[in-house]
């Protein structure tokens, strides 16, 4: 079938809107008709080549919502008609990753995914004859795509697409590194490195966890507000401060965080998310992603005092099982994402989403079809 | 009183046995005859001048056993006769990090005790008529010696000193590790780094807590055999192994080890030990203590991948609450620690023991007095 999508056909080039073929959903597979999805820094990394595991012509997009179409031999779990969003962490609850019930980095279908595959090893894309990549097992950014089965999170009827494709990524990312990973409890202090859509994410999921303080780092200003209406008690402005911004940090916990988290991926932050934890029980998470090649480093006796160093993928979520209760919990308005998504558009304007993204001018744009 | 005792008048010289001045406990103060002391590498570390925050004249020792002579003002947990271990970490279950319930760190004397010095900021040892400081609130390389209340833990009178003062530090540090803070479970694979007398308790440790597989690291062949009795399974010799050790170590364990630990002090090994850990579980436990001013590295991928990196300082354990526990585990034959103790001797002749450890010639050596 042709289906329209915004294509990478090489690395630091715009996206280009073109007809595309579909082919149909394979044994395990589905056939999902794509509503809505984000744009999301991890886009904008696989396109600009930075991404040493960018692989060209794809077709990105990693946070949809939408509708089942079809559905592959042997698929017992969705039915044409269920809402769905697509999962670039699978669950398929038979690996040794999902039954260790310490991870949710299952692994059935990661070696294909990672070369931009179905699980079979071919594409169901193709332009011109020639095919086109898949990423990251989901490619948002077309109206029809094509995904396993394990890697679908059935929602209710009644969410907004244009909303809850957020929580393919960046909600569930932020809230779950909070919720799953560093489990964050009630009368914390918490410390958030970097106040874009992830950090605002950690901020609302330190709120519904109970935490006393919740302090933003961010060096633009005109996050204050926002991070506030989120559950910031605490905004610091890094470029503000005089002397070392670790040292001031302890000072106004007393002490240092029980929890810090790094949004942003850069690895002098994370090093400070680390020792501006507590003494005997702080623990800092790595969320955001450092270029390829970076390393982190500290003196070790930051660790032998008993602050724990980790980190958090996808937050730490099951997509099958958690993603749908997030979704519940913004349908139940215990979490905000409307505030978030400062700009929608159609997919042909989809350049000016990363151009917004690139310049620091949205939280998330969302792409509508 | 005087009180025979083996004095580091300065960085780098041998130790200078002496008689020494030791005045009477305080208030909140006990004077304990000690019967037995390990010599341990946190000793020659300090003794050697490395340790920047190494004072002298000093009296070092901080892994002894003896019994209660005298007890001073309000000291009610103690009484003349009680057998004790003296902890350089102590346990006053009133500070913020005592009845934090996530740390054995209490801080309740650590400026004091930092400095060389009884709570009340004075020394009890004196040398014609100079003050010599006290160390890690301790002094056990003394035949007397003052220690706080607050730093003893009192443990059954049927153990035997000379062993159960290795009980005040190694023993308590390796397996408490283990236990305490990495938490290892039934069925799990373990790497050790370093098999002297740390590796060799995390071992034991690992074997109490029902680990499958337990692989031990060492350059030195001639550790196998103890390590063997000891529970490990596995022994490696990085000189033996072609190519990448962490990638040896993942293909042995299967895809890495559910738990690590670094009982070296090294800082490559310490990488070594975060990295040879299971993705999407696996977790280090730093143990040794680098040398000043040395950092520990890795990519954030690995932690964002799954793997956790902590540390532990005596064990995790917390000392009057735990150290009579693992007294017990000894006189039922839980644990072994006769077999480490490779040299006893008296205090006129400790400072072999520090040769001994300096040339790897000894698990650990006790001075009796």
């Amino acid at each position: 079938m042709d289906v329209r999508a915004a294509v990478a056909l090489k690395a630091g080039a715009p996206l280009s809107i073109e007809t595309v073929q579909l082919a149909g959903p394979r044994a395990g597979e589905v056939l999902v008709e794509i509503k809505a999805t984000g744009v999301c820094h991890t886009d904008l990394f696989t396109l600009s080549g930075d991404d040493p595991e960018g692989l060209f012509p794809a077709i990105l997009g990693h946070e949809g919502a939408g509708v089942v179409v079809e559905v592959g031999a042997g698929v017992k779990s969705l039915k044409p008609g269920d809402h769905v969003i697509p999962l670039y962490t699978p669950e398929c609850r038979h690996c040794e990753y999902c039954l260790s019930r310490k991870t949710n980095l299952c692994q059935a279908i990661r070696t294909t995914q990672g070369r931009g595959l179905m699980p079979d090893g071919t594409s169901r894309f193709s332009l011109n004859g020639e095919p086109v990549l898949h990423y990251m097992g989901t490619s948002t950014f077309a109206n029809y795509t094509v995904v396993p089965e394990i890697a679908l999170a059935k929602i209710r009827e009644d969410a907004p697409f244009e909303k809850v494709c957020y929580i393919g990524c960046g909600v569930t990312t932020g809230l779950g590194a909070v919720l799953y990973t560093a489990k964050v409890e009630v009368g914390s202090k918490v410390i958030v490195f970097g106040l874009g859509g992830i950090g605002l994410n950690v901020i609302q999921g330190a709120r519904m966890a109970g935490a006393d303080m919740i302090v933003g780092v961010d060096i633009n200003p005109a996050r204050k507000e926002l991070a506030e209406k989120f559950g910031m008690t605490h905004f610091v402005n890094p470029k503000e401060v005089d002397g070392d911004i670790v040292q001031y940090l302890v000072g106004l916990t007393k002490g240092g965080a029980d929890f810090t988290f790094e949004c942003v991926g850069n690895t002098t932050l994370m090093r400070q998310a680390l020792e501006a934890c507590h003494k005997g029980w702080g623990v800092s998470t790595v969320i955001g992603v450092a270029g390829a090649g970076q390393e982190i480093a500290t003196r070790p006796f930051q660790l032998v005092t008993g602050r724990v160093w980790k980190g958090s993928a996808f937050g730490g979520a099951r997509g099958r099982t958690d993603v749908p209760k997030i979704v519940d919990w913004y349908m139940e308005g215990k979490i905000n994402i409307d505030d978030l998504i400062t700009h929608v558009m159609p997919l042909e304007r989809i350049n000016e989403a990363f151009d917004l993204m690139h310049d620091g001018k949205s939280i998330r744009s969302v792409v509508t079809f």
